[in-house]
């Protein structure tokens, strides 16, 4: 990784969700880069929110306890921040099915909340929001290019759609220094690994690391993952360029690979261990998107950024992890 | 107009802003059908809603001063009724700039928990929202078709294709029987024409008649007109037809014209008056989606629906109304 202490040096940045999985690894290179990190967690025990996650670095970050649906906050939190890397939000797909309105005030309502805030109380502060490719749906054709038609096939993609249309629209309309970034699988240390609500791959590490066979729900979709170093590169630059004013941005994998292959390459590098197949449940697969990859030829023709570690060092350096963390995450 | 006694008779209808402008005139000819009708209306002064509207029928329907955003109260509206026609919303673009979370509340928020409360109380009911050709924004090119990509210019715009989204993946995703109208520019006896806040045509109607010359914005701009008979007609047909089930259609008109051959045409059809032209204001431009008219040969073709009154029988339809009424919508 870069240096990105000409960037963030006794900058103040505030990371929303920055108990989760990306946002806490975020927030260990910012403090290495001399930032000032605030971070806002709900730790609400199904999401992403762990304190073992900036165990490391706790000292030298400030943590609020607090959730982003309680508006009135907001001001304070935003107010006199550089930057705001804005990552809180619920994940799961089938929970945005059975509790629609947490999801909606959530990854929609709140974005909006957060961003009146910010526009009231800082409206030069840059922001980047994380997205997600759930909003595209069942892609037409592969690789998915940021221009594919956003067809959302559940309520968490429907409202993360909204979610990122007003970050885009409030660097448009209000000139603010927003932009968005559409993740797909992301894998590393500090992922959820209690349930499938984040990553079905945190099950699967869950499993072979407790020496029970995982499970492989259909197999042969096609996939891309980005360590979570890449992706936590792709928010830095992200936040830096003046490109990416407005912009919203594709991040992808170094390879695309079903998910028998992913699991096979588990097995493999663990030692041990094994999977069953089984179809895809009847009722998921309605929120199912089939084959997915990103064309992430935008963000590196325009940022620079490309995924720099491949699938097998980034499933070799998940599994060192959670063999010495495990308990913290059950 | 067909008779939709067969449809509608002794059905339980209810319809969400019924004392608006579409939904009052939807009332009338269900209460000619035989339905029992109930109306939900929030009557927020800044809003559609007239008791005027309804002044008519009024002894013939149940209208309850509700609104949608009261989730606790939608259970007991939805339980036992036959149709739902979706009509409440907040249609003024630029107070969905000026507040934005009053327009998610209702046109995104308050969708969802509608569709819940009927999921969960009545998941028979039949469905049809009133969304609108707003969340094309910017046409790439014309006329549009209801496969165009989905770019809103404004919260408004963003809201809506929330809540339209909502519509359809629950025929999807719940089996239900909704469907959705991208609505376009509607007028006719009943429209809002205190300001612009429901169309600019109501202004003009307004000052026109009180001998006051109104403003024309632009003028080149293209446009298209369904008058409110014909809109009511589409929701009656989304309503009853088989096909109509997780569809989304567009509604357009029998003519493609300028704002400048509107604003004359009108001049003309009543005899006296004119206008004058002004700029763009800047401000608003931003939010502007320059041309438009909808290709509604889908909703034609799958439904049988077309617009039936020419651009000058809806202009003179609506001047014959407003030249008495006017003094009841000030």
């Amino acid at each position: 990784m870069t240096s990105w202490n000409k960037y963030f040096k006794s900058k103040r940045v505030l990371i929303t969700g920055g108990l989760g999985f990306i946002g806490s690894n975020l927030a260990r290179v910012l403090v290495e880069a001399g930032a000032k990190v605030t971070i806002l967690d709900s730790l609400i025990p199904q999401y992403g929110g762990s304190l073992h996650n900036i165990s490391k670095i706790k000292k030298q970050i400030k943590v609020y306890r607090a959730d982003i649906r309680e508006d009135h906050k907001l001001p304070r939190f935003v107010r006199g921040q550089d930057y705001l890397f804005n990552l809180a939000g619920q994940t799961s797909h089938w929970d945005s099915m059975t509790d629609p309105a947490a999801d909606l005030d959530i990854n929609c309502r709140a974005q909006l909340s957060i961003l009146e805030a910010c526009r009231k109380h800082n409206p030069k502060i840059r922001i980047v929001f994380a997205s997600t490719r759930q909003i595209y749906g069942r892609p037409d054709h592969l690789p998915v290019k940021e221009t594919h038609p956003l067809r959302p096939v559940d309520i968490n993609g429907i409202n993360k759609v909204a979610g990122e249309s007003f970050h885009l629209l409030y660097a448009k309309i209000h000139g603010m220094n927003t932009c968005a970034l559409r993740l797909t699988n992301t894998i590393g240390p500090g992922m959820r690994i209690k349930d499938a609500r984040q990553t079905f791959v945190g099950v699967w590490i869950r499993d072979i690391l407790k020496g029970k066979r995982f499970e492989v729900w259909g197999g042969d979709q096609k996939r891309d993952f980005t360590y979570v170093d890449d992706a936590v590169e792709a928010f830095l630059l992200a936040a830096t360029h003046p490109e990416a004013r407005g912009v919203v941005y594709n991040l992808g994998g170094p390879a695309v690979v079903t998910l028998r292959e992913l699991a096979d390459a588990l097995v493999e590098l663990n030692g041990s261990g094994g999977y069953q197949v089984r179809q895809f449940p009847k009722e998921r697969a309605k929120i199912d998107i089939g084959d997915y990859y990103a064309d992430y030829n935008l963000i590196k023709r325009k940022l620079g950024w490309r995924p720099k570690t491949n699938l097998k060092s980034a499933l070799i350096q998940t599994l060192e992890y959670y063999r010495t963390e495990l308990n913290h995450y059950m």
